[in-house]
């Protein structure tokens, strides 16, 4: 078996995944690196950030610089000098999200237009599990249709059994050695055509399980509630993958209904935005109330940000766009991200999940009493 | 005495200048980081790549974010994190560069438009050591004016009276406890005017001097010729500085003719067009030829960049606008820059500088005729 669940608190769970470059410890935040890199950083300061794992993209990696050239140079993990393990997503959200690129769907695989040149492309369940085995991933994710919220019942039923299909076609194509596979269930907030993509999906012999099309639109609650029956439905003794989630009560919720795994842009792209993520909430820090502030970003916080810096430099560096700042940024947001699953996975252990969650989201919400800071 | 000479070789020199935040192993070039941060890099890199001194400029910390900010957080070495000697130009350079924000110069200072937000400004010798003294440099340069190649002689007598009227008054001006401050010759490669620039400069109290005005236009030969007897003509027991010069022959160049300190933003803003410095001339890295060369930047060398990654992985992240691309590219070159001056100032210790620089220079010459590299 390539999990084990270590430790359960409620519906929480703790686990281990092993992988052909590495064990995974969960609950498990994964920092994204679409292109091979997590943008700005190292691998070793991937690394050191405490995260176990890094997603890539197949239809990113595919079309630059090509599976053909990563194979060439060695594999995902050569080529980009990350050593542990990778999980690749298969690339249907992005063919799927970027609507005016997408030409035609049926039921052999899907034809669009490459965002880097235009270019018609045809991607299929066997396609998309050679261009994963030649990356060399560790964790390969099945070709799904993920519909934004808001769409028909009928797309959404279309959704779920074209799904369905390329996962039977997928789970038999051949992989790299030692990579595991994971099937993705559909179907929106829509109980029944979540529960039949569910239902359809754990019959095939996948390494693990992923919710996708959740997170795209539908409202917080209506997501929470779906988690709260869909994750217990997939197998227990397989990890559980929540596609696309990053905010840490988002976090904090779905692992208290049973999620595992998660990842998302949203810590390297609020970087990108100027702003720090801290147990109180967003700082911005173009925030002219930063300008002389010699704290660092967040008291207690351990990450090289907080280690060395003010945020009233950050703030400088910030403002005059030196790519610096973006650096420490994107240090500091994946450090406090990496360490609340940390944290979930101690609470779990010692049963005391419930008041960790409780702890953290009230501290949250009590985020805007922050003192501003004044001299003397 | 802060600087003392322990080797000469011909007329280049190595030696060890004495700053209150440490030593600078002359021949010595300067990563420079104009706000308080060498592009990308953290301190600790840029110390890890052998840089002894870092420089920052006076001109854009005092508009951004302004010396009472640095002041307030204890200096630039706490603000920036970086904690060995740092030398900020004075500000000439770009006052006297960015001709169309020039207002007015008269004996007493010179009046701009910021090219922050246009305002008009003031600037006077004194001025300048004010804004130095409250940055906490360990070296300050002098208020200079420098012209650019080609302007009329009039033009570079009234540059190298009013630089000696202003130093003469800065020579005078409070300084931050240990801070040295270096005096600069202005002239261009008019020998008469250089010479009385000298002349003049030498007779006041600094710590060092500069040669100011030079590789701003003029050619190569005129530069060096200039070089050949004014670095002489400055004092032996004071370093010699030619401000504004960073490829690797201009640096053996003027090493050979007794500089021992430079700096330049060439190896910083190659990187940022994705071109690397080699031993052999520049990689574009954006050329299709490295696709899928496996090689590192350079077989030899150390740096981060080339113990991590191929020319294949870099030249993705660059096609691709990823940043750390640009980062590897800043490390390398920097390590490049830094090494070349390390191997200088090895071989004058043991007297076969000319022979090393012979030697770079031919493997510079001879860069073409690299192979390139074929699968198989």
């Amino acid at each position: 078996m390539s999990f084990v669940v270590e430790a359960t608190d409620g519906a929480a769970r703790a686990g281990v995944l092993h992988t052909a470059h590495g064990t995974i410890r969960t609950p498990a935040f994964m920092p994204v690196g679409t292109k091979g890199t997590v943008k700005t950083l190292l691998p070793e300061e991937v690394r050191a950030l405490g995260a176990d794992v890094i997603l890539g993209n197949a239809y990113h990696l595919h079309f630059r610089p090509g599976e053909d050239v990563v194979a060439g140079l060695g594999g995902l993990h050569a080529f980009t000098g990350w050593s542990g393990p990778i999980l690749t997503d298969s690339g249907g959200f992005q063919v799927f999200s970027l609507r005016d690129t997408l030409a035609q769907v049926d039921d052999e695989g899907v034809t669009f237009r490459s965002i880097y040149d235009g270019a018609l492309e045809h991607l299929t369940p066997e396609r998309v599990a050679e261009i994963q085995l030649r990356l060399g991933s560790d964790i390969a994710m099945c070709l799904d249709i993920c519909p934004p919220a808001g769409v028909s019942r009928r797309e959404h039923e279309d959704a779920v059994r074209r799904t369905q299909l390329w996962a039977e076609r997928q789970a038999g194509a051949p992989r790299a050695p030692g990579q595991l596979r994971f099937g993705i269930a559909q179907g929106g907030t829509d109980p029944e055509l979540r529960a039949r993509s569910i239902e359809g999906i754990v019959t095939l012999p996948f390494d693990g399980f992923a919710l996708g099309g959740l997170a795209v639109g539908e409202s917080r609650a209506e997501m929470l509630e779906t988690v709260g029956w869909a994750a217990p439905a997939l197998p227990a003794d397989r990890p559980r993958y929540f596609m696309g989630l990053g905010d840490a009560e988002g976090i904090l919720e779905v692992i208290a209904r049973g999620i595992d795994m998660f990842d998302c842009v949203l810590p390297t792209r609020t970087a990108r935005t100027g702003s720090a993520l801290t147990s109180r909430g967003r700082l911005n820090l173009r925030n002219a109330r930063f300008a002389r502030d010699p704290r660092p970003l967040e008291d207690s916080c351990e990450c090289p940000a907080c280690r060395g810096f003010s945020r009233a430099f950050i703030r400088h560096l910030v403002n005059q766009n030196e790519l610096l700042g973006l650096r420490l940024l994107t240090l500091h947001n994946l450090w406090f991200t990496v360490r609340l699953t940390v944290g979930a996975r101690d609470a779990i252990a010692c049963g005391a999940f419930e008041r960790y969650r409780t702890n953290v989201l009230a501290t949250l919400a009590a985020g805007r009493e922050e003192e501003p800071w004044h001299p003397n």
